[in-house]
């Protein structure tokens, strides 16, 4: 058996019963009912992924940024050069970037997937080098990705979660580097939802008029050319997606299989959520959408996800950063049902 | 000279020069310029505050619940028994309550004032005993405090603000308790913003419709009866304010003249800011609003202090529970300007 077979068949929906027993524990808290909106729902939910009421607190923390290249880059759908993804890396990797500093903030451990760069990546620690290939193909002249790598990348976000999870993590993260992904993730979104290029294409970290009418022609090509279907998800994802989507995908069907919280962060992770829900729908139930980000993408694939994002600050980075600045909103929520005083326990007269 | 002239008389604006600076270095970070959003609007605002570019770590923090009851209570306008006030108080004391759970997320002090509790509050550590009265006057049948009691409250808030800065804090957060509160809020809200009763008043921890309906005409008897005006903002904040909306606006008023940032939470800490505003100005370059509460008078007041609120998720418990949400995001903001590396020392590539 396959290990992404293997994974999507240990897959269970979150726990009914944990679910019911926390709203039932919400309702004797001092707070009136309903008092903390979201919060509420969110640590209900929780309880339901972890399969235990009250559930445990969601740490520690992991935030795994795949990182890969893309060859629908020379399409000059970015500004910026491809070199920059392995710049970025070293950076990551020497501690100077957004997600770094947001996963001190957090108390977040942060660790690099070289799946696909194209550049050469020098060994640090924070470092895993499972390179499948030195970037992707152009997805405008066939499929991005062969169906041996797609497998191949799925498996190393598989190994990454339960590598993750058997050293302790509680509560997993998203992140991502690649210059042009924001196009891999706009194609497999238009795919999997339904909805045009047009509308669910952005710019990314950047791009004026011209460039972004280029990149919904050339996003259109590639779907086109590849004949890409939300039927055969894995076929899709090889086609129009790029190896650190096919990363975030194993990641997020290993992490639902362990029963483990993901926090998703932006247009990356919920064009690979789609993905991954049209292999495992079940697998939808332990993730969290961490933040909204203005690729209109993003709210395309939440709203197709069902989710509610927790954070909105017109955030559109990428790296994992929305995801990071939730971790703090989901671990309160747990605290919600550890800490928080009954009425009986705290002597607090009810509504009357 | 009065505490409350002084501490008017010495609010500054915030530096512009610091803010010039940020906004360059927001330009050099590894960063796409402006993906950050609202984070990086918020990190150059502070640096405005602090009067420094970076900005120091915004920590500790102390979050500051005011206490109180109101003699409004009376007339019915929550379905809540006033002794709740002071049972919650215990809560408070004892760790047990939502503020608690959150301040130990955030890494918070919580300290609470007993400012007006109608009972009696026990001695307790993270107890500040600054009693003005045994709750306020119904406010339907005149001024809720005495021209001295509203000074004697402000004066606590001042000191509360300037003991947090004097002791190390470099961030503050508004709390709050009281029962009815809310109903003192609106009648505030609705005098500062000019709109009407009906819609800045809401359904506070719990009420049906007939019971909102009451409280309408409630506020409403009360600005009437105390021909409470915006044009002077001590007289109204006596007579539909609370003990705790006084404390808050000499807190507030401290903070920005300690140049502390101060976060604010819901409906009670707006609609002191509203009064705050209107004695001083320039103190509102200090504060941040830290949530979005579901009271319909907190997005009233939000909008007319010209403030976006960070956090949106449907809360409407009070206590400084949104605002202590908020902390993480001020200091990740504040972690931009001071920890990302810049596209030269990092050696990264910047836009084409």
């Amino acid at each position: 058996m396959s290990l992404l077979t293997e994974t999507v068949a240990a897959i269970i929906p979150a726990s009914s019963e944990a679910m019911t027993a926390a709203v039932e524990r919400q309702s004797m808290l001092t707070k009136p009912l309903g008092s903390l909106g979201a919060l509420e729902e969110l640590g209900t939910a929780l309880c339901g992924m972890y399969g235990q009421c009250p559930p445990p607190l969601p740490e520690p923390v992991t935030i795994a940024v795949f990182a890969g290249d893309h060859g629908v880059h020379a399409q000059g759908v970015s500004p910026w050069p491809q070199e920059v993804t392995t710049q970025m890396v070293g950076n990551f990797l020497a501690g100077g970037a957004v997600i770094n500093a947001f996963g001190r903030q957090v108390g977040a451990e942060v660790i690099v997937i070289d799946i696909g760069v194209a550049g050469e990546v020098l060994p640090a620690q924070g470092l895993q080098a499972r390179k499948i290939a030195a970037g992707t193909a152009d997805m405008t002249q066939g499929p991005a990705m062969t169906p041996a790598q797609v497998l191949a990348a799925i498996d190393v976000g598989i190994e990454v979660a339960r590598n993750c999870v058997a050293a302790g993590s509680r509560l997993l993260v998203t992140g991502d580097m690649g210059i042009a992904n924001t196009t891999a993730s706009a194609a497999l979104i238009s795919v999997f939802t339904g909805l045009d290029v047009a509308d669910v294409t952005g710019r990314g970290t950047g791009i004026d008029n011209p460039m972004l009418a280029h990149k919904v022609s050339v996003i259109e090509t590639a779907i086109r050319t590849n004949q890409a279907s939300p039927n055969d998800p894995l076929q899709a994802l090889a086609a129009v997606g790029g190896f650190e989507h096919a990363g975030v995908v194993g990641y997020l069907l290993a992490a639902a299989a362990l029963r483990t919280p993901v926090i998703l962060d932006g247009v990356i992770a919920c064009s690979a959520a789609l993905v991954a829900r049209a292999i495992a729908p079940v697998a939808a139930d332990y993730w969290i959408a961490g933040h909204r980000s203005v690729e209109p993408g993003a709210s395309a694939a939440l709203a197709h996800l069902d989710l509610a994002p927790l954070v909105d600050l017109g955030m559109r980075l990428g790296e994992g950063s929305g995801a990071a600045l939730a971790v703090p909103l989901v671990q309160a929520s747990a605290r919600i049902l550890r800490e928080v005083a009954t009425f009986d326990s705290a002597g607090v007269s009810n509504k009357e």
